[in-house]
């Protein structure tokens, strides 16, 4: 099948994701061997367990600060990757990174409710974003940052790391080449159960509950593997508020999207229940994950005339994680645009206020237009 | 685990579905060796090739006439299966089963359309009536069969097949007992491609698309998985009207249901993609069927504590068709209610109802009661 060689050997060239042109690989050629300083902001769980453990791994990037508002984890951290004293900063100090020349990209790694801030304060420092997901907590602070950056004529990047995982690369473009014929209907399920007292259930710092967390997997899986926008999405919550967790954000939003081609999904998103999958059916037949977006081991398997049988994909040269930091320093010294953009963090905020406002008002919403 | 235990004596005794007295079960044991007579009619594929086989297998039912309006099928399966040409009826005759005492039961196996019309005639004949799925095209339909039964004292069941199958059964109980925590999420698709020209792509045949067919397998799954009675609905359809096979019917259907405890069901039926599955996720991991209400090869996966285990059942003594055929022929013998009675018929096309006019108008739809 030519299509999985294609696929597999873009996957296995460092250079492949998303820098298709020979300009770009021409202009990375000249810079072989020269790695982009990130500073990472945030020394939580994701950051310092999955995130910084990955730059010795990277082709173009490496880490150069760290910002935190703990200077005990300053300390630690600072050791543990040999990051001078010189390149800690916290939230008062955050802005004069603008004259270390050795951060060239800012890594937002904090509760959602302080990623417009963080990544508007950076791009004005001049440094390039790359800032997790949910890219913020309204579409009105997406946009303020998009232009943020755009003002400062600096990239802006999400952290949707699964655009980088072979797997979930693999089932994009199987399931829009029409392996499995056209695609009819999408299944996505995300959740976990939560445990209590962390600022996911803190409203202020979250924005919502699961939806705003777990759910944007559901959500961006079903709009990567289709390639289109949804038209409308109906959503309906569901919520023990009695439960000590969510006094002040949701517990689980399922919802349907229509897209303009016909396909339907149906999504869920829980923080009482685990789910981590989704199904894509064609017309011929489905393509499978699960786990699908997990920080390791997808499965995926393939049904496709009448037969079910696992998909096993090599080791790939970069993990996800990996992938993606490297993706970002390559767009700065490429100048091309990052494959997972402020625009399409902005994309899933429409979709979640939508969502939001249907499980809300009990009717069906249409998705508002970047 | 005792409740597997409990569940496997259950499904093993030929005696154990919904007959629960002891008076029920000395009633029976008085009947030792009576087999009631059924009247299949519709002598279509689902009637000829899965029903009227299963009645050698069975302990309380055997096939005693025939219904149809084509007198070659009444030829072919009257030889094939023993009945004399005095047991013959087409929709003319129909009525004159009244005066044949050698027929019990009359099994209407006929398109959705017809249904309520020989339902009604056949309890106005003094027989009671076991009547296919979706029971009838209307709630309408639906109250005036289970009044003429009641008016003539004839027993009315619908056939759920899966009720009687022992993978179902025992995700019923699993489900209900809280083997994986409590439920959360149910997520149920059921679909196939259909193929052009039949009588269910005939609106006046059928009354609707997918989800009058296949579609009811994911509706009737998440009620009986949870027990409950969904709160409201929330649908949304999908369908290329330039497909000549729907013309006059939907393709596919999503929906979301809530129900009292909590729940949320994700449902899919499609007539243009291949789904037959469901999962219960609970608090503390997920049964998952797969294929879940299929003639038969069902098969289970239980997670729970973080590990994944097929669960295996012996072959029943009965299975789903025959338990089903003479679970109708003990209740009329005992005098009990059957499992799925009139008002489960019902209930789901309260249900159906209520997706179709939340899918037409696009907003939550609370669902009728009975």
């Amino acid at each position: 099948m030519s299509d999985r060689r294609d696929i597999l050997r873009g996957i296995g060239a460092g250079l492949a994701i998303g820098l298709g042109s020979t300009a770009s690989a021409r202009a990375l050629a000249r810079e072989k061997g020269r790695k982009l300083g990130y500073a990472v902001v945030g020394l939580g769980y994701y950051a310092t367990q999955q995130i910084m453990p990955q730059f010795k791994n990277c082709e173009f990037a490496k880490l150069t600060a760290l910002v935190s508002g703990t200077p005990e984890k300053l300390t630690r951290y600072g050791a543990e990757y040999g990051i001078p004293r010189t390149h800690w900063y916290d939230y008062q100090s955050y802005d004069r990174m603008r004259d270390n020349p050795d951060i060239d990209i800012v890594y937002v790694v904090l509760p959602n409710g302080l990623h417009a801030e963080y990544t508007i304060r950076a791009a004005r420092a001049g440094k390039h974003v790359m800032c997790e997901k949910p890219m913020a907590t309204s579409s009105d602070e997406c946009r303020a940052m998009i232009a943020a950056c755009k003002a400062a004529n600096r990239k802006l990047m999400i952290g949707y790391r699964s655009r980088f995982e072979p797997y979930n690369r693999l089932a994009i473009d199987l399931a829009r080449s029409g392996h499995v014929g056209p695609t009819r209907e999408i299944v996505a399920a995300h959740g976990f159960p939560i445990a209590p007292d962390q600022w996911r259930l803190d409203r202020e710092l979250s924005g919502g509950g699961s939806m705003m967390d777990i759910g944007i997997y559901s959500l961006n899986a079903a709009r990567y593997l289709t390639g289109e926008e949804p038209t409308y999405v109906s959503a309906s919550e569901s919520t023990d508020r009695s439960d000590p967790r969510f006094r002040e954000v949701e517990d689980r939003v399922n919802w349907e999207m229509a897209f303009p081609s016909g396909i339907l999904a149906s999504c869920v998103s829980s923080y009482s229940s685990a789910h981590n999958r989704y199904r894509v059916t064609g017309t011929k037949g489905w393509i499978d994950m699960e786990p699908a977006t997990s920080y390791a081991g997808q499965a995926m398997r393939i049904n496709r005339d009448g037969t079910t049988a696992p998909r096993v994909l090599p080791t790939p040269e970069k993990n996800q994680f990996t992938a993606q930091l490297d993706h970002l320093a390559q767009c700065v010294l490429t100048g091309d645009t990052p494959l997972v953009s402020g625009e399409e963090g902005l994309r899933d905020l429409l979709c979640i206020e939508a969502i939001y406002a249907s499980a809300r008002e009990g009717r069906r919403m249409e998705v508002a237009a970047v």
